[in-house]
């Protein structure tokens, strides 16, 4: 039977679908392994060789035979730094400066790796990248949020096939985060406690959405799941931008990613999926009702017009189906 | 240069990525027209002959040679009218019954058409059949929010290729809508008149982003369109609640909706799209700040992580470059 359930933050509503469900490996969307791409491109603009197609790098991971990882400017960025986030009226609407900062991490020299395949240092390396950048980007008084992301596969909304994440830095905190900031804020005042230390709390203890927890974090398919196998993890400490995160977190953050993705990439055959980092605004770094955390989505269905519209998803999985379905499987 | 829009109502920003612009034509589909499908399929449930695949109608319209049109509960519904909109604590989370009621318009016997190649009756008898239904369920109680919409392709979340649209109603007006409905009544707090009917005024004053007025609306691509050749459809009457459209006005959108999507159809080559119709709570028919309207999402674009995270769209087109380009296709 049909269910609808709250998202606990956003108060949004989903739909489990149970009449129209699928089993989790019916999902499984069949794309070839990384590992049959070529490893080296000649023509690909992130491999050796080809640094002159990008802009000089603003932090580099060097190892014994060259680069690691290199994070370079976007060279096609949609927001430029040099502009100025002057806002200006246009009759009755309003329109302001495309200043912003969009950087790429070139996560690796390989070309047909992935998070779900690299090994622990590569990983704890592109956690390091986007802690050094966090930092560096919160430092510009002009800048008031970081989104760190990755697009993996085309259906995520990326033509580049080479692995990398982007961070685009904005003078703007747009409403879709402010909102759900407010929120946070109201549950705090009505739980007496951040929210998703609250939720984090029940989910360990009723413990039927865990897909991994380690020291410091806990990965998990949400109650209120928008789409099949989505996928948060959360820090366990409560700490509100990602830009904190201690040395030993990220040493144990890059295998609970590893293994969150590997899981995904094999149980469901290599999907396209987007991660993003959400972090609380740059002007301070800690908030006592909001958390860091990391959103995984992979793309596996199509939110059309209902969605759309209303903002409620129909998923037609079950969350505690997906969890179990990725704890079994051994990576 | 890039720049920041934003949306007069919902405050949200988008990003106009001029530095990575394209033509409008760049974003045209090629998709083969609907006309190189049959006008029937044996295997097609929406298709003559196949009525029993389907659960009786809801409504009909019949011409001299059969139905030209059927409304039929959904088979496949994700909501269900027998079951109880009771809401109930799951230890901290909240679940409730999946009461609803999903209907699918069966637009057309032919099994080729789309609203796009459609006749003028055949467009204005499924508006009647949506405001038949809509005021049908409103009726109900138990009902809080109806919502009109159309998948058109497998981009845009639909398997079926037969024309039909689907009618949702929920006893649920979630976040999404509700805080939006909160936002027109500040603005309506701030302009002193519904910020529909306020904006309507500005862009038939500036005249750069209509595509087409007719004596009763307004199609448009709005100013901060978060994709390339969004178009939105206002009533210039205020009102409400879609229940409401009278005769007159139906006869008057069916031309100004086959058109604006004729004009899509031709120039972008048969595109995937959603439309949505947004109307006010059922509780009440009309509210001085609430405007319903029409959206219509060309799938052109895959929302990326940046989007998913943010709420900021990067749209690559121009939204007056966009209006001109549909203005100036014969249809």
């Amino acid at each position: 039977m049909p269910e609808f359930r709250q998202n606990p933050i956003s108060k949004e509503w989903v739909v489990i679908a149970t009449e129209r469900a699928k089993r989790p490996e019916d999902f499984s969307k069949g794309h070839p392994n990384r590992e049959k791409l070529p490893a080296q491109r000649d023509d690909c603009p992130f491999c050796p060789g080809n640094e002159d197609k990008t802009p000089p790098p603003l932090f580099t991971i060097d190892g014994d035979n060259g680069w690691r990882l290199r994070v370079v400017p976007n060279k096609f960025a949609a927001l430029q730094p040099d502009l100025s986030p002057h806002r200006e009226q246009v009759g009755k609407f309003l329109k302001a400066g495309g200043f912003g900062m969009a950087e790429v991490v070139i996560e690796t020299p390989e070309h047909n790796q992935t998070i779900a395949t690299m090994d622990h240092p590569t990983v704890s390396g592109i956690l390091e990248a986007y802690r050094v950048r966090y930092i560096e980007l919160a430092r510009d008084e002009r800048v008031n949020l970081i989104t760190i992301f990755r697009n993996n596969g085309r259906e995520a909304g990326t033509s580049l096939e080479h692995p990398h994440s982007q961070i685009i830095a904005t003078p703007i905190v747009p409403p879709h985060v402010s909102d759900h900031m407010t929120k946070c804020r109201v549950a705090y005042d009505t739980y007496g406690a951040c929210v998703f230390c609250h939720m984090l709390r029940e989910e360990l203890s009723q413990r039927v959405r865990i897909v991994i927890e380690s020291n410091h974090f806990v990965s998990l398919c949400p109650f209120a799941s928008r789409s099949p196998f989505e996928v948060r993890i959360f820090p366990k400490r409560h700490v509100s931008s990602f830009g904190t995160i201690s040395s030993e977190e990220i040493e144990d953050l890059a295998d609970v990613l590893r293994f969150t993705l590997g899981k995904i990439y094999i149980g469901l055959k290599n999907p396209d999926y987007n991660y993003i980092i959400r972090s609380w605004r740059t002007e301070s770094i800690q908030a006592k009702h909001y958390h860091w955390y990391m959103v995984i989505i992979p793309k596996l269905t199509i939110p059309a017009g209902f969605e759309l519209g209303t903002g409620i998803y129909i998923n037609t999985s079950l969350p505690e189906g997906c969890a179990e379905y990725l704890r079994k499987i051994d990576v």
